[in-house]
């Protein structure tokens, strides 16, 4: 019972994160806290990045990112923060290419590595559910589904992607109700980037997702296309830089940050 | 005629001001799109400075930034922009030092010089005016009052200040208002920071502000404090950089981007 109740906070599964206790994914831990998506790269294309970042918010909405290369912890984000073992699972890659799938990162560590959070939908996932929506993929129990689409992101450097969409299924009237709230949150994707035909996006067919799986979309529904955190990971796999550590899908950073003041309003 | 109807246009503005027919400030031209505070500093302060703007975002919001180092334009901002010559004046600092103020810095640029456009309180000014709030500034036909405060930014590496803050005086209902009209533009420093007690946020004497002029605050108003775009210019100056420039204050880039285009929802 005691155990039970110290993992109410984010702090503790942190720790249990820390001690390898637990190495799978942090769907639906602690409601109410901020998950981030996590992106580390050498200073040299810290600028860069940052950039791309700063001019794509909506799908790339920096959370937060470590002030000095090779500092492990990040201010105000998380109480005794160690970026190299906080998660759950990260990936290596080196030169695009993903190498070794690891629990912590101590031994890849190096005095050079810039660390920066990304918002997630988790945040307004919780939002709408709060507003009494339904979120189709977790109704369902699925991955949300995402697509490659033809918007093109402003380029940065060595970065560029097309922007990559989360789909989620809504009548009209709950997709005007999540638009208001989602305007809320500017920096776990904002509102939503087109709803309707997939065509006018560039994408095929709504039931083959690129990322994730696809969900149930009922007569009367529309579906309604959110920018994408997996858009920066495109963007990486895109410039392919020489070394480059992100999260494992799924297996994110807990923070300390409250979803509710991340709000813009 | 046809001359004056042609200045109703960024572009001919513009023009006008890279041909060195114009010198003087910008304000209250082109209502109804974004002016813009200028920096500009060498690519290897150029991570630091964005980081300290993505972390200090109310202060210090990005509008748009150079994508290559010694690049005189900045995609999706100004037509046939040519940074060194289309702003009526600048300033030239050396080690935090005013070195001296120019109408062009063709001879001062350099191949490795970031441009970093930050957004201005002429956008939001101009949303609450059609909003038919008064602000007593314009009705006074003077600078905006600006204050140091006792509110730290977050550092980023040699960028460090304390926020400064610009003062209008308003009646309880319109600073309501103010805050729900400005909460959809945070990209020109969106909602107040504070409202009136000046003390509470280490403001010592209300009439004497540190930049700009004093305005009066009459009977049933309390001050309203906004996140100021001063705070980076502050930045800067702590931090010495040994090379910068800036706008001179009052002397910004009129861009081609519209204020409508900019609100967050």
């Amino acid at each position: 019972m005691q155990h039970n109740a110290s993992l109410t906070t984010p702090y503790a599964i942190r720790n249990m994160i820390r001690n390898e206790d637990y190495t799978g994914s942090t769907s639906g831990f602690v409601p109410g806290f901020v998950q981030a998506n996590l992106v580390i790269l050498p200073q040299r294309y810290a600028f860069d990045f940052l950039q791309f970042c700063q001019v794509n918010k909506k799908a790339c909405p920096i959370v937060a990112s470590s002030r000095t290369p090779g500092a492990t912890s990040i201010p105000n984000v998380a109480h005794d923060l160690d970026i190299r073992t906080d998660i759950p699972r990260y990936r290596i890659f080196k030169n695009g290419q993903l190498i070794e799938e690891v629990t912590n990162i101590k031994e890849q560590w190096r005095d050079d590595l810039v660390t920066f959070l990304i918002g997630c939908s988790f945040s307004f996932e919780e939002s709408l559910k709060l507003a009494g929506l339904e979120i189709r993929n977790i109704t369902e129990n699925k991955n949300v589904p995402m697509y490659m689409t033809n918007i093109p992101c402003e380029s940065a450097g060595i970065f560029h992607a097309n922007m990559v969409v989360s789909m989620r299924p809504m009548k009209p009237a709950d997709a005007i109700r999540a638009i208001q709230i989602c305007s809320r949150f500017p920096d776990v994707h904002g509102a939503p980037v087109h709803f309707g035909d997939p065509a006018a996006i560039g994408i095929k067919d709504i039931n083959r997702p690129n990322f994730g799986e696809s969900v149930t979309i009922k007569d009367g529904e529309v579906p309604v296309f959110w920018a994408c955190g997996v858009t920066p990971q495109v963007a990486i796999a895109n410039a392919a830089p020489d070394f480059c550590i992100t999260h494992s899908p799924g297996h994110m950073l807990i923070t300390d940050i409250q979803n509710a003041h991340i709000s813009a309003f």
